[in-house]
């Protein structure tokens, strides 16, 4: 143990205060908490020191694959995280020539006084664009799930690192840390240490449990937890806490640290109204006096992994992919065609992992388990946790396919969301979509889904129609880097294309067009099957519509929008979700948007009702978003 | 107890097994494991006997206040809800003469043939339309939290009515349920009884424990419930077990039981691969032959609740509300004017009720502490159960002002779904609207909210843009019977409005207006005031551009749209969030619908880039949704 951890202590501190004072915003007392368990976490024990749980990383390198990771789950406690870089240093670090009498720094200690400023990399809340963020965090309690990712990948891929995941005590109420708590003891995960900053006060006032640390420990246990108690100021304790959690075997620890907010600052220290509160100038005179002397040239050392290279990396040629040999003759559910597709898909890139819960049977994600069980991670009734575990994975290098009904993928949209900030690669597929899946009833009707995911930032959102199309969408989604949102069908459809289609992102597909087209039926999914039955009726009675298959709904193919308002005027958007959000609305915002289009319309068939139970044929035309729907529509724009 | 308690649990057995069968479709099997535990819940115990945890509920009126609440969290177990119904009775119902010979009966047993059938009010979940149904389920983990708002309304209406939630096994997997269990115990709800079907089988095989009911057990009791292990096939336990809870104070109960999928049909019976799965024709057959003889002029007797009163009615005068007499010079965040709404609202309205998630000194919730703290209901860092809460709440005829930051209902996007099938009557208040907020960066920034309530049916979404509209728009909610979100700002802002100005939901108001517009200007919330400053530079420059605030952004105000769209030709929206479901497809929605409408233009302005930290002037002019972008898109219009 290096034996001036409280001076470094003190730095972090020291760093925490003048950073949020010349920011003008931020949670110091947050941070101050914190200082001394992160100081021995990251700088506890030596590089001579057997392994224990010592921090290792690569300061020049965070992406090498043997670097300890850990997870500010308490997001605000930002300046902390940041301090704990400020000051750590790799000896002998690869990128550094031997005997260099300057240690390596992850950055200057300067820069924390970027704090929160446009443009800097410190923002109010770790983002990617500080390098050593693992994921974003501030919505709170979804660094553990995250953390479960990560350390599962470890045993997956055989890899040695420790996952570490900071815990305020006010997110301890959020469900979504019990889901991952029972996750992780789950899959057994003895390289995965959670600390509890237990430091008694929330933002408007005292937490559930305040100092009763009992509570948590005892929660922690009958999660299947190993629980240390400890004075969260006192560095021996904490240190010993560490050691043992390195010694635990089979089950997750966590270190249940009893401390103070604003630990160091007397004003400040276990006081209310602190919370999100920089000081003023004065007041931080007067922390600093407290504080006492600082050594800026102090520095913490963290060394270095052993290993670098990840054990079990395989062929990713998600290029040779092979596709289901479909008999067009046959009706295929396009979520059957995603499971066809998956398996296809993990002969190839052994960088996917997939992820359901408790659905695998009706997404077909279960098609993997065939030949490659160890490919699957059952994640149970926990949709929350299940995406905060695959931003784990992706996080580490894996693709993660992640499914449920689509409905269900609305309880874990703050996942989602943080998600999308992180820029991650997570492929979501929700089976299930609209009124069509029948007599289960609304409650499992994914209808605001297409809505949820194009609402987020560079977010792909993907419907197919037919089993080839799902496929090849399988496909595209894997080699394109970034967050996708697929959507399958429960019901089973006809197959519209040939194998030798293509579908790319941004595209889509003309199934229908002359000349004399009065409108364009545009949709996906279920609807589109409907559009082409009235175009097979309008047909019988000498009336032309145009069809197409939206596939991409974001981004929509502008260009085909755009040729259908000019040549048919008349467009009708049918599709089985609310139209809020949905299709038609990105068809209306698409085209609203071009100045050259003359006068056009665009009506919308959509799920306008309270949906219920039914016969899917019942329930379309209920919702007048049905072939008969669709004819009535172009007749009576014939008829204006 | 009534002697003839197993024959009433083969008569939920019987119309389980030949609802689902003719349905085709439904989980028999999840219903036959808990049918013996409803069986006694419901029929165990005479009129005559004590209080014990019998169950009390009038028939005839179903909104008699001091009904017990039956909320079945496992919805899939339908068919054995509506049986329970079927077979229920009241005995001196005040509807039925006194000797009458014929019970008051709930419903007839011949309507369970309907299950699942378009029309039926017996949807393959429970939902509204069943007059029994307390909320509609089948997105799992949502019942307990509805439970607790339910049993948290009766301590604080001294009603003296129980709560009773059944669960599955599977669904414990849930966090939200874990947040509930927090909260229970935390308000002492010891009128609140769970009870958990461990039938050890999942959708797609074994859940997480199995049959080690145990772990259920240490679970329970470290978050704070009384719990009590049982054989959920033996009356007699399952009698005890409810008799005990009725004794516990200060805590909630959970019955832990030990079923067994599919009991009393042998080739389903604890056997995988019966999720989901009506018997056939032919296994009926042999189903109803194990069972044995039925009878079914059985009915079951439930007794009537004495009181039938609500204690502590007040008055409801919303229409009487005083509004803040503001100062017009002074700026006023919209959030700051919410909690002065709301402090007002809570004086003439005693139905109000207030929800906050441990934000409620930013969100102004706590507004309403200083005259009514008994209004108040502290969520901590739990949304999903803040929302169940409140629709516990509003069933029971509340009208819940529930408040976060805006970003964090996305974490409650499952429960506020569901509120909305359940046509509830909340009122959702999101603060920190948009990157205006500031520094405090992305993972704070409410940016999908208002595409994510607009996406819900039957919702109507507000975004007021000062002081007086805000409070006025909090008045509106309060008469308006349906749910609502309103969004509020961080940031202060000028006062627009005088007094006097209505905001009817559905309206808009046009700013500023001539003869010689060359584009309409759309904003709300912050961009409302950027808009208001672009005019003031343009008009010194002799150009004139329309001013709309869009306060209720759904439902839009179609003519004003119109009107603009006619005279102006060019639109442009701007908006402190992403244009996908928001303010920009809102509005180029409503117009491509209207067929009158020659040639014009949408343009939008929306935040389209990662967020990060940084001022409010510097994200708005970074994401291009401040004045100056608004004068150059004007300028680019009429140098076209």
């Amino acid at each position: 143990m290096q034996n001036n951890l409280p001076e470094l202590a003190k730095l972090l501190r020291y760093y925490s205060l003048i950073s949020t004072t010349e920011a003008g915003s931020g949670h110091p007392s947050s941070c101050l908490s914190a200082a001394d368990l992160m100081a021995v976490l990251m700088f506890g024990t030596s590089r001579a020191e057997s392994r224990g749980t010592s921090f290792k990383t690569d300061l020049g390198n965070h992406e090498n694959p043997n670097n300890d990771r850990l997870i500010f789950s308490k997001g605000h406690a930002a300046p902390l995280f940041y301090a704990l870089y400020a000051i750590a240093t790799n000896r002998g670090s690869p990128s550094v020539a031997e005997g260099d009498p300057l240690y390596k720094r992850a950055m200057e200690p300067e820069e924390m006084l970027t704090l929160r400023k446009f443009g800097s990399r410190l923002e109010g809340h770790p983002t990617m664009e500080f390098p050593y963020t693992e994921v974003p965090t501030g919505s709170l309690g979804q660094g553990l799930s995250v953390g479960v990712g990560m350390a599962l990948n470890a045993k997956l891929d055989k890899l040695d690192y420790l996952t570490f995941v900071l815990l305020g005590d006010s997110e301890m109420a959020e469900g979504s840390v019990w889901e991952a708590m029972a996750a992780a003891s789950y899959y057994k995960l003895d390289n995965l240490v959670g600390i509890i900053d237990v430091n008694r006060l929330g933002q408007r006032g005292e937490t559930m449990y305040g100092h009763h640390v009992e509570a948590y420990a005892k929660k922690c246990e009958a999660f299947g937890w190993e629980s240390i108690l400890v004075d969260g100021h006192n560095v021996n304790e904490i240190q010993a806490a560490f050691l043992k959690a390195g010694q635990t075997k089979d089950r997750p620890v966590m270190i249940i640290a009893k401390t103070f907010k604003g630990k160091g600052v007397s004003f400040m220290e276990d006081k209310d109204g602190w919370h999100g509160k920089p000081l003023s100038a004065e007041e931080l005179g007067r922390a600093l006096k407290e504080l006492g002397d600082i050594d800026k040239s102090l520095v913490g050392e963290i060394s270095i992994p052993e290993k670098s290279e990840r054990q079990n990396v395989g062929m990713s040629e998600t290029r040779q992919m092979k596709f289901t040999d479909y008999d067009l003759t046959k009706m295929v559910a396009t979520r059957k065609a995603y499971g066809n597709a998956l398996a296809n898909l993990v002969e190839v890139n052994s960088d996917v992992i997939v992820l359901d819960a408790e659905t695998s049977n009706s997404t077909y994600a279960d098609a993997v388990k065939k030949n490659h069980p160890e490919r699957f991670v059952e994640c149970f009734i926990a949709e929350q946790n299940m995406v905060g575990m695959a931003l784990g994975f992706s996080r580490r290098g894996k693709i993660p396919f992640v499914s449920t009904f689509a409905a269900f993928f609305s309880r874990a949209y703050d996942q989602i969301r943080m998600s999308a900030l992180a820029q991650s690669n997570i492929k979501y597929i929700g089976s299930h979509a609209g009124v069509s899946i029948g007599e289960d009833g609304g409650s499992q009707m994914g209808l605001e889904e297409i809505a949820m995911f194009r609402a987020l930032p560079e977010t792909v959102v993907l419907y197919p129609s037919d089993a080839v199309s799902a496929e090849k969408l399988v496909f595209e989604t894997a080699k394109h880097q970034g967050n996708v949102y697929i959507q399958t069908t429960r019901k089973e459809g006809a197959i519209l294309y040939n194998q030798d289609e293509a579908f790319p992102i941004g595209g889509s597909k003309t199934l229908k067009s002359s000349e004399n087209d009065v409108a364009t039926v545009i949709g996906a999914g279920v609807t589109l099957h409907e559009a082409l039955a009235a175009y097979e009726e309008l047909k019988k009675e000498g009336i032309n519509i145009r069809v197409i298959d939206l596939y991409s709904v974001k981004p929509p193919d502008l260009d085909a929008l755009k040729k259908a308002a000019l040549e048919t005027k008349n467009i009708i958007t049918v599709e089985d979700s609310h139209h809020e959000g949905g299709i038609y609305e990105a068809v209306a915002g698409a085209l609203a948007s071009v100045s050259s289009l003359s006068s056009y319309k665009v009506a919308s068939l959509s799920v306008k009702k309270i949906p219920h139970s039914g016969k899917p044929e019942e329930l379309l035309a209920f919702m007048g978003i049905d072939r008969t729907a669709i004819i009535k529509n172009v007749k009576e724009i014939i008829n204006q």
